[in-house]
Parts: structure tokens; C-alpha cells; sequence
């Protein structure tokens, strides 16, 4: 028997229209392209999101067609996700970081119709533009005054285009199912697939990050992701915010220390969210210039491990709460949290961050489990490691046109790459990715754990740890660290720091210092390209 | 196109296993009929909403059945809510405080097979065994020590029945739409009627439950759901509970304002959730023994229009934030709240009560709009009001059986039969029920504002506003209060109270004392009856 409630389907335009309605006049602040700050507000961005799905249908785009975006966290790339998903059309958010070859790859692979694109990438269309000949169009996202000088014939300015419309349009009703974005991987394992999320993944995945367990959203915060809208849609961020009403502040292309500080300080921002390398950046600012944050209450830490030492900065030094978040470009993103229970409120600080240094519970929604290689569940021990399985209404069931083949086994687990503990309060800890880790005598050693204890060693800034081939081990821990500008410390001192907590045989064989580590677009540690540069390294113990 | 995503069910029973598993020692607390204080968790929950899964399959009971409940807010009954959902059948709670021949309709209506029965209400089942031909077996909520003397032949003992089972069982997997839990309407306008909700729409609910615009439920609160499992989900808090980890206080059959206050004081309750006259009686007691709230941070008010008297006790005497809620069965019940707006934070304290006073924002989730008579939309501007319809995914399509017929638009629209103000920010004001306004002369004067006023009036405690004939005017307005005991209050002091916000031609006619008014189940005052009683009365202007 069935229930007798409305057969409402769950859509994207729905976040819009009620942020409209309820919250018209929260603001959405952004830094342009252009160079000022813009300011705009819900029920403009209804109205614009409205005019461009007009516009498109003018331009004869049809339902599923696929719409990519180059772009930073601006306005114009809020009220095309709207107005895209809305008109239901997919919107496909592509990685501007990427290497070329590999854009124009992800575009032909998506049969992206138009792109929509920030001034800062028209370059990089130019370049590529010869290896699109199925794009009709690129609609640059400025003003008639600011459109570029360029010899693409298929430029289009995105103000003068829905300028042309009267935004007088009513968001269509669909299947929940319908598609509404694509977000290719950031591809640190290998080659970036497709997720395609529906409209009902998303709003559910909206009223996770809404509810207090996910990042706790609401229309008392001003929300400034760090986390661009071209990865995993900036964790859900910009539909969680309509959704709840929230200010929104984008930073556009400036994501350096002090940039983010001062937005953040002038737009009474109460949370943000990004990954580990952007906050870096941010206290080694605050560090600096001996400042404080004077309304951030949280911040969200996803993407990568947040360093011990990093959430006790935020914690002790600034008095920001740290969510140390995990999840996927195939889960939406989200899939932990790192909030602490009731039952933790009388711990020391310190026992506070051991908790906050795991990775977190899984949001109501996700089931997790861990096994075995045999595919058994092993148990909520908070010692078993095993691959990490994930199963929920907004995971992937299948990568974009089939790519990579089966996913899901048949009970609709997805296998996540990563190897992870489950303690008994459901607290998960990532130990590492399956390709990551370094397979020493028989032993499994966490190239994150190594990470984790190096960047905590005084003078280092980052570091990453690879397996290095070893003619007795198969093979050892490799540190390549980055030093603090002027810091004097070597390869002893890494050591020796280590030699605290880590066990003897855990210990990395050698350190090598360099200027810079290679990262994704993401910020991530691209590991893949160190294993490559060192595959040959020898070790001093080898 | 669809997306690639999990086409994973929103299951009752995905709520108590994730509880189970992420907050599985956090616990539920009872007054039990017994006697004592009980304690149990989300594991234990689980487990044996498990068993009862197991005894009732035992039992012969199908996917689809129908089984009643009579009971107090009680751990059994959060048990039974989980296990009979869980396994595919209807949780049909009924509200035992309605008149015999009524709930005796209401279970051959629903076709309960089996009805679990809190000790209290036992003697109301022998009464009623007789006409309930079709009900197999009354499962009384007790163990054998407990178990009454009864000539009834179909009596079980529930903990016998389900100590029987091993609780080794999987929650079966089924369609997200299929019928959940039946929950009659509270019967203040007219005959109770069946308002079937699923899966879907209890999960869907239970989200906006737990986000901060719903109700905020999240695991570091304790709640104490004062309103009863018997009317509408007990405003669904129980699924929500269970979806945070929130734990969760619950009074049984004391509802008194000592025991509320008891509770709340030694569970550490931060959160709480009834109707008007619930708070009537605990404010009158916390007033008058001079105590306070040591934990509760806010009070969630709703079922009727919280007085402004009300608001402003909790909040200014006694720090306690209040959300005024505004529902109705027919939609889970959660239609608006009454939280303030970050715009709000710098008004003054009588200005802030002013928006509390209004029923709140639509959540998101549920369309509201306010038409006349002819259907036509009216603007929000706070000052037209109409008819006020709804329309969202945990909004009933029609009664269970198809009673009172189609009774939703062909847009999908519900009549709510209130009449409301929208204003520019979306907040609702509930200015009469169709059925209640007093029509003189033309004019609508709400019977609620009157009676708002009038409970303002010193030595008032409550107060009833009717229509009653008059030759002139058609109807004009009587109050019907009752006078804080020993308070010499006169006729002429509430007129004269009332002519200070009151314009002339809305001043009642009349001021009748009573000892006591008439409530629904709810604690609603039961207009139709004063109507029936006061149908002859002559008012002194007639
Ligand atoms: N808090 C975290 N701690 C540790 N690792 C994390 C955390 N959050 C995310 N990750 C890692 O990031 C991965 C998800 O990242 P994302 O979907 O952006 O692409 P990717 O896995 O880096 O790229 P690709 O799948 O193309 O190789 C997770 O599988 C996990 O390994
Ligand atoms: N905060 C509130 N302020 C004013 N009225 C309220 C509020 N909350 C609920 N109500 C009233 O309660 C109604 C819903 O109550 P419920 O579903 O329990 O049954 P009922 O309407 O009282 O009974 P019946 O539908 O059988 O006549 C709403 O339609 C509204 O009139
Ligand atoms: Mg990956
Ligand atoms: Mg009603």
C-alpha cells in the first residue's frame, strides 16, 4: 500500500525559488573577475538564473543537453547553476586547472553544447577552441564594456544575452531523476570520469549539509567556500545556501591568505569551507600579520587529511571550530563529518582534536562499511583497516557514459579508493588510498599518517609521502617536504621527529627537500606525478 | 537524461539503524506507566523494534496492515513506530483521548489488526472489544508482572511477544512510497479523517525537522516531545531524534507542569515541543514555585497561536527561545516557523515578539500561498489575507479511503482551511480558521485576535472567542474565559483591556466566565462545541 501524500518531485529550481521568496535580499557578494566587489542578493539571482535558462532556450538548447562552465565562485556562476539545472539541462562544471588536452577531453566527452566562461579562462578557449568543433557557442561571463578583444568567432557576452529577456518564465516541473550536473573527478588516481547528479540527489544532499551533522548551514551564516564551484560543486555549498538562506560570499579567483582574510572580514563570514592547502595559506597570513578572525565561528576541512596542527590552530589559536569533512566527486561530496558529540564535551582539548583529527561519522544518508579484501565487513574496532564502501541516495551508481564500467557491486556498495577504520562510535578514520599505500615487508604503512606527523615537525610547511621502490622491502617511505622560507631544518630533524610517535619500521628512508609539491586542481597532493619523478630514486638504505 | 545515482530508498527504518549505529548509547528516557524512570538507547531501540518486526510477521501480520497504537509518548511506542513501519505495515496511532464511538470508528476505519495498548488504556479497550470485531489481538505495552486482569480473551503482553524473537533481522528494502504511518485529523472542525503518509515523505520531513529553519534537532539536544505520539508524529520529532542522535525525554502519561518540569530539569532537555495550554500549565507552575529552566534553551510552540503573553514569559523571564510553529496533520505536520531572521538581530525585544508572534516562514519544502474566494492569489504585503493553500512533498493528496473526496487542486494545491497574511519576508499570520471567523456586518473579525488580546488581560488565563447570532450584524463576537483562580477580574476590566488595541467594531459583545473550556485531544479549545452550547445565547446588544 501506498502512502496518499503529493507526488512533489525534488527540484533544483524549488532552492532557488524559496531563497527568492524567503530570503530575497540575502546578499551574494562576490569578487569579480572585473575587479570590484559585486553585490547581489536571492531574488536577483532567481530573476537572472530565469533569464538565462530563457535564454538558452532560445538558442535551442534542449532539456539534457549538457552546459559547461570555466569559472571561479562568482554570482554568474551561481545563477547558471540554477538557471541550467533549472531549465533541465546538465550543468557541467569543468576543472579550469586541468591540462589542456585534458579539457578539451572532458568537453567532447560531455558533448558540452555552449561553455560559459570567466574572463580569466577566454585564453584558454582560444587555445582549445580548434579541439571543440561541437561547442556553438562561448558565452563570455562579463559586459558588453569588458568583452575581450579575440578572434573567436563563437564568443557570445553573457550580460547582453539574457539582457535580452524578460525573465517572466516559470521553472518547469521534470522527474526528480533528472539529470542536473556533471562533475568530472579531480583526477589524483588517474583520468578524471564523469558523476552525473540528479535533482533529487541534490536537494537531499542540500538537506544533509543543512542539518547540524553535515556543515550545519543556516540564514544566521555568511558561507565563503574556498572550495571552487568546478569541484564537486563546492560541496554542495551554493544549494545548501539557498536552500537555508544563507549569505554567500565568493572569492572569485584570489584564494591567497590575504585575500580570503579581508573578504572575510568585510562580509561577516561565520563559515568556510576548503581544502587543507588554502587554509595553509590563510593562517600562514593571519600568522603573519598577528591577526585574529573576528566573526568565522567554523570552518569545514575536506578534500585531503587536515593536519593535526592545522586544526590546532584554528581551535586553540583562533577559536574556530574545525569540521574535518570527507567525501567524493562521486558522493555529492558529502560522506563524514567530524563533529564532536555531547559525550565528548567534558574531554581535554587535546582528546577533542584526536577526535576531530578523524575524518567523522557518516551523515545520516551514507552507509559506510569497511572489508576485507575478500569483500568481508570487518569490525567498528577503530583498528581494523580495510577498503572503505559507501552506499546512499546521492552516491554515484555509474560514471558518465559508462566509463570504467561497473561500479556498484549488488547490493549497490561503491568501492571509494580509500582504506579507513571504523571506530565504535562510528568515528571513520582514512588511512590511506588504496594506491597510496606503501607496502613495506608485508606491512601496510599510511603515507598519510607519515604526512600527518611531518608537517607537524617545526620549519616544515608541507609534505608528502610516496612508496619508493626497495630491493629487500618491495618498498619504503619516501618524505619530499617543502620548508618554511628560511628555515634551516634537514633530514635529521624530520627524523628525529618522527621517531616520536611513528614505529621504527614506519619511519621514512630518506627526506628530500623541494620548492613546491605538485597538486591537483583541487589543492591535493598529486602523488601520482611524485611516484613518476622518483620512481627511480635511490634509496640510502637500499 | 537521468542522473547516475543510487536508486537507494528514504526508509523509516534507515532513521533507527543509523541512530543505532552512530549514536547507538544515547538514550531514550520514559516515565513509564508503570511507575519509574526508564532507560534505554537507540541500540536497544533498534533492536527490539527488530524483535517486534519478527513477533508481528510471526503473528501473520502482511506488508500493508494497519497497527493501532493507544499509548502515551514512551519508548515502546518510539519502538513500535520503527519496528511496524520498518517492516513495511502502517503505524495507525490513535488518539485515545477522543470519545469512544469515535476512536471505535476510527479502528474499523483504518481495518487495525492489531492494537498495542498502553496499560492506561486498557479498561477503554474492553469497553470498546465489543465493537472491534476485527482487531486479532490487543498487545499490551507491559510485561507479565504488569499485566492487568482481564476478561478480555485478545489480550497479549508485549514483552512476552517480542522476548520471543532473536532480533537477528534485516530491515527489508522496499519502494520509498509505500505507506508508513495513518494519523486521523485532531477533529476540531468536524469528523477525524485519515491522512496516510509514506516513507518518503516522513524521511523528506524529517530532514526539514533537523535543519535549523525546521526545528534544529540535532545530537546535542535532549528533547522532550510533550505533544502526543497520537497526533501528528508527535510533530515528527521521534524519526528526527533518531536521524540526529538526538536524545530524547518522554513524559508518558504526566503532562502536568510539574512533571514536565521535572523531567526537563533532570534530563537536561534543551528542547521541547507542545501546544499552548501544555505551556499554560508549566509556565503557571514555574511562576509559582519561582524556579527556572537550567537547560532549555528553546521551546517549540504551535497546534494553535502561541499568545503573545506566552512568547513573552519564555523569552523575557526566562531566556527560553521560542519557535512558533504552524502545521497541520495533513502535512507531517510542519508547515511554517517562527525563527527570526538574521535582519532581525538589532530590533528591540517587543519588536523581535512582534515576529515571533506571526506563525513563521514556510520551511523549505512547502509552498504556501493565500487566495480569495475566487482563487486568485493575493500579494504578501502582511496586510491581504485569503485562504491559505499548501502544497509540498509531505503534504497530503487526500484522505485515507478517499473521505471528504478530491481535496487537493489540479496544481496540487491543499486547502488548509486557515486564513492567513503573508508578508514580504514570508512570514504567515494565522488570522482565523475559515470556520471560526466571526462575520459582522460584512467585516471578518479573527476570533483569534480577539482571544489574544483578551489572555493579555490580568486575571485571565485562557479565553474563547465565538460567534454568536445577532439580528443586526449577523454575528458579532462573545469571549468565553476563565479567570486565574481567585481573581476578582470583571466583564468591564477585559472590554476595557481590549478597547486599547481593539478598534470598536471588533470588541466582543460580551464576556462570559467558565470554570473551564472545552479542548481537543490536542489541548485545542473545541470551538464547535462552544458553538453548539452558546448557539442561543443572547448577547446584550441583540
Ligand atoms: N578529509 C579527508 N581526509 C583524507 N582524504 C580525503 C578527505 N576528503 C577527501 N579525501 C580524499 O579525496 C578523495 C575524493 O576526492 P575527489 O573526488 O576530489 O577526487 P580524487 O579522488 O582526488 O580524484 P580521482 O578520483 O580522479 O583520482 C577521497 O576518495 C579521499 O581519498
Ligand atoms: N501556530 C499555530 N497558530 C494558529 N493555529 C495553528 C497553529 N498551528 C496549528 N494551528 C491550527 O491547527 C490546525 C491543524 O491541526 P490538526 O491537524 O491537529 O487538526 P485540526 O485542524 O485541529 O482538526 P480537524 O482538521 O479534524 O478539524 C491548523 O489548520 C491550524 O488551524
Ligand atoms: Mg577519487
Ligand atoms: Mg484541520
Amino acid at each position: 500500500m501506498l502512502g496518499l501524500v503529493q507526488d512533489r518531485p525534488l527540484l533544483i529550481s524549488s532552492l532557488i525559488e524559496y531563497a527568492s521568496l524567503y530570503h530575497g535580499d540575502v546578499e551574494i557578494v562576490s569578487r569579480s573577475v572585473e575587479g570590484p566587489i559585486h553585490r547581489t542578493n536571492y531574488r536577483e539571482v532567481n530573476q537572472r538564473a530565469k533569464k538565462l535558462a530563457q535564454a538558452l532556450g532560445r538558442l535551442g538548447v534542449q532539456p539534457g543537453e549538457r552546459i559547461g562552465t570555466l569559472a571561479w565562485n562568482g554570482y554568474r556562476h551561481v545563477e547558471i547553476y540554477f538557471g541550467v539545472s533549472g531549465m533541465g539541462c546538465v550543468c557541467h562544471t569543468i576543472n579550469p586547472r586541468l591540462f589542456p588536452e585534458q579539457i578539451a577531453y572532458i568537453v567532447n566527452h560531455a558533448e558540452d553544447s555552449y561553455i560559459l566562461v570567466d574572463l580569466t579562462f577566454v585564453p584558454l578557449v582560444e587555445a582549445l577552441a580548434d579541439h571543440l568543433p561541437n561547442v556553438k557557442g562561448f558565452i563570455v561571463m562579463t559586459d558588453e564594456a569588458h568583452m575581450p578583444d579575440s578572434k573567436l568567432d563563437r564568443l557570445i557576452c553573457y550580460e547582453t544575452l539574457i539582457g535580452a529577456e524578460d525573465g517572466d518564465y516559470a521553472w518547469p516541473d521534470f522527474d526528480e531523476n533528472t539529470a542536473s550536473s556533471l562533475c568530472y573527478t579531480s583526477g589524483t588516481t588517474g583520468n578524471p570520469k564523469g558523476v552525473l547528479y540528479s535533482n533529487r540527489s541534490t536537494v537531499l544532499h542540500s538537506f544533509c549539509v543543512c542539518t547540524n551533522d553535515g556543515l550545519g548551514v543556516c540564514n544566521q551564516d555568511s558561507i565563503l567556500p574556498v572550495v571552487p564551484m568546478f569541484h564537486a560543486n563546492a560541496w554542495g555549498i551554493p544549494y545548501a545556501a539557498a536552500m537555508s538562506g544563507a549569505k554567500m560570499v565568493m572569492p572569485g579567483a584570489a584564494m591567497d591568505g590575504q585575500s580570503i582574510y579581508e573578504l572575510m572580514e568585510a562580509e561577516g563570514v561565520t563559515l568556510s569551507a576548503g581544502v587543507p592547502t588554502v587554509w595553509l595559506m590563510l593562517l600562514g597570513y593571519v600568522k603573519e600579520k598577528g591577526l585574529k578572525f573576528s566573526t568565522m565561528t567554523r570552518t569545514v576541512i575536506g578534500g585531503s587529511a587536515a593536519p593535526r596542527s592545522m586544526i590546532e590552530a584554528f581551535v586553540n589559536d583562533y577559536g574556530v571550530n574545525v569540521v574535518h569533512a570527507w567525501g567524493m566527486t562521486e558522493m555529492s561530496p558529502l560522506g563524514t563529518t567530524g563533529n564532536l558529540l555531547k559525550k565528548h564535551q567534558d574531554l581535554s582539548e587535546a582528546e577533542k582534536i584526536d577526535i576531530r583529527l578523524k575524518q567523522g561519522r557518516a551523515v545520516y544518508g551514507v552507509d559506510l562499511k569497511i572489508v576485507d579484501d575478500e569483500g568481508t565487513e570487518l569490525p567498528r574496532d577503530g583498528k581494523a583497516f580495510g577498503r572503505l564502501l559507501v552506499r546512499g541516495p546521492w552516491i554515484t551508481s555509474g560514471y558518465f557514459k559508462g566509463e570504467g564500467g561497473q561500479v556498484i557491486d549488488e547490493d549497490m556498495w561503491f568501492d571509494t579508493g580509500d582504506v579507513a577504520t571504523l571506530d565504535p562510535d562510528g568515528y571513520m578514520q582514512i588511512t590511506d588510498r588504496s594506491k597510496d599505500v606503501i607496502k613495506s615487508g608485508g606491512e601496510w604503512i599510511s603515507s598519510i599518517d607519515v604526512e600527518n606527523e611531518a608537517v607537524g615537525c617545526p620549519g616544515i610547511v608541507e609534505a608528502a609521502v610516496i612508496a619508493v621502490p626497495h630491493p629487500k622491502w618491495d618498498e619504503r617511505p619516501l618524505v619530499i617536504a617543502v620548508k618554511e622560507p628560511g628555515h634551516s631544518v634537514t633530514r635529521e630533524d624530520v627524523i628525529h621527529h618522527l621517531e616520536k610517535t611513528l614505529a621504527k619500521w614506519q619511519l621514512p628512508d630518506d627526506v628530500v627537500f623541494v620548492d613546491e609539491l605538485p597538486h591537483t586542481a583541487t589543492g591535493k597532493l598529486l602523488k601520482t606525478k611524485l611516484r613518476d619523478e622518483y620512481q627511480n630514486y635511490k634509496l640510502p638504505t637500499a
